[in-house]
């Protein structure tokens, strides 16, 4: 999945993705003012939001996934921090706010170039509502969560790295990558 | 620091930096097309390479701070996990390889819309050379650090914590912000 690129943005003349001198992949580049237009992937923040024994998940009201399960995740804008995009996305889908624990997984989607940081954090008061872009928002336990309509595998893989972690008695943080990377 | 865009890279229109309905912050539009061309931080992967009780530094030899000792470290590549682009630096910057051992440290750099992910690992075979973009790489005790001497406050967060870690017989993942963000 790449980033199309047509016309350059700096002059709006046409750009070819083209071999480029001193570098060691091709580039999208200007044929009039010679700009090298990169084109990198996005950091999805996100958190994973515990309140006693349960988890904070939203069913998404947007696509891609209408009507699964996710941890609350997004991209981060510019200017902001990790840990306040994740802040910001919490409150935007689950209407939350939380204490941040740590970091709790590093997750590669590099088909999608998409890296996600999910965020460990305490539910504030055990508050929550829907936001805009959720059908519903809810607390479940580790029985309790629909595994088999989780919206994408890096919830899947920040929950089953929470509960294993619990039952361990172990805070980490985890590095994983979406299996069918080649 | 915000990515200058003109026309629009999809039709070649004029684009500009407006409210957009449903959003809560202004984007590049196209007047033409229409097309939302959003624009997102980027994630700079690195490591933290040691050698027994030494680290790995590389003596910058392009812009910005050229001359100044960094952690090898640079733009993660379209189609890459966050460790594949943390390799790929390393082997560049400073001719080495390294036996992955975790996520070391997320660092935010809200100002440059950066995200660095440093990796904690080990040097393989204690083999490393000087990579196109150093003038020098070398491994260095904490003592011989040169502290006042680093190109960036990303390594210096990243090192600080690793000797910390080293004193107190833990391995962590560390979370910081460029300390003059507001």
């Amino acid at each position: 999945m790449m980033q199309l690129m047509k016309y350059c943005c700096n002059c709006g003349a046409d750009v070819h993705f083209i071999d480029v001198e001193g570098d060691n992949r091709k580039r999208f580049v200007c044929d009039n003012c010679k700009t090298i237009h990169y084109t990198n992937p996005k950091v999805v923040a996100g958190a994973l939001v515990y309140w006693e024994d349960k988890v904070l998940l939203c069913k998404r009201a947007i696509e891609p996934r209408f009507g699964y399960w996710n941890l609350p995740a997004g991209y981060l804008e510019d200017g902001e921090t990790s840990e306040e995009g994740a802040a910001r996305e919490v409150m935007e889908e689950a209407g939350a706010e939380f204490i941040l624990k740590g970091v709790h997984a590093v997750y590669n989607l590099p088909q999608a170039n998409q890296v996600y940081i999910h965020f460990l954090g305490e539910l504030k008061d055990g508050k929550y509502a829907n936001g805009p872009e959720s059908i519903e928002t809810a607390l479940f336990t580790e029985e309790q969560i629909p595994w088999n309509d989780m919206a994408f595998t890096s919830s899947y893989f920040a929950l089953k790295r929470y509960f294993e972690d619990k039952r361990n008695g172990v805070e980490k943080t985890h590095l994983g990558t979406f299996p069918q990377k080649k």
